[in-house]
């Protein structure tokens, strides 16, 4: 997360309201709230997490990705290589 | 949550460690953990939350649309396309 | 595809489409299209192929897995497992 | 596709397969084939392209993104923004 600072609050203040969404979601299990309704919030907590990660994703390209590049060398691959396998594994969760 | 009710403890269960997980990403953001391994977290956050919606969506088609179709009638089809648009919702997220 | 002969030639149109879609991503590919292109136009050729999933699926449970539950017995169970997979598999692609 | 001239030929083989696999799910269904069955080969299908996507885009990374950026200014942030946005639509695809 180092130099992601400045976004730091925005990313927890968005991952306490998904803690809140499954939260809220126990709560419709233990009320036994209709099954397609804990759905559709299962996909929106899910949508939020995701907007986590593209926006973690973005900042990482920006800084960390960008400073290799820019110095260039081994390491440049190596955090390219590294950024590829974050996304595939992104695209395939 | 109705015909769920024995596998609400499971449900639950698996919500709480969800909301662990949640509850640890905050952690890493808060220690400035590096950003890939708080993606990785994610990535496991995300599925976890599918896990439970696959699970839902399979007690949903065994008992609730299954009851519907096996007494026929218009509420039989509604049923089908409600589970039909969740499981879009589903594929989608 | 029992069943769903009233639809087959709706699925045919789209996967035909989506051929053509993979062909045109070929072209692109052999005229030095711009990568970001090429990456909006298979996004697009997934999202036609999921289409054509969901479908099918919608039919699948309408035809052959409410035959089933009509019926019971343990091919009813088999058939909503079988499902149940189907949309997992495809939760995951 | 600029700068991916060297993995030309392995990105149109892999797209002449998934075009082969979509010509394969046309004639499953003309041939009634069992529902679950064409949705496991679409599931391929989908797997097939979306390899091909993240192919594309660790080359584009390690190219044009790597290259606007040791040359920085303004077009290394466009080229930044332009990748996360392609990534998103992947992952949302």
């Amino acid at each position: 997360m180092r130099g992601y600072t400045s976004d730091k609050d925005a990313v927890l203040k968005r991952l306490r309201r998904v803690e809140g969404q499954v939260r809220g979601l126990q709560r419709m299990v233990e009320d036994d709230e209709y099954c397609i309704d804990v759905l559709t919030q299962i996909a929106a907590a899910t949508k939020a997490l995701q907007a986590v990660s593209l926006g973690l994703l973005d900042e990482h390209l920006k800084h960390c990705v960008a400073d290799a590049l820019t110095r260039g060398g081994e390491n440049a691959d190596a955090k390219v290589r590294e950024a590829s396998e974050a996304i595939a594994r992104l695209v395939r969760s």
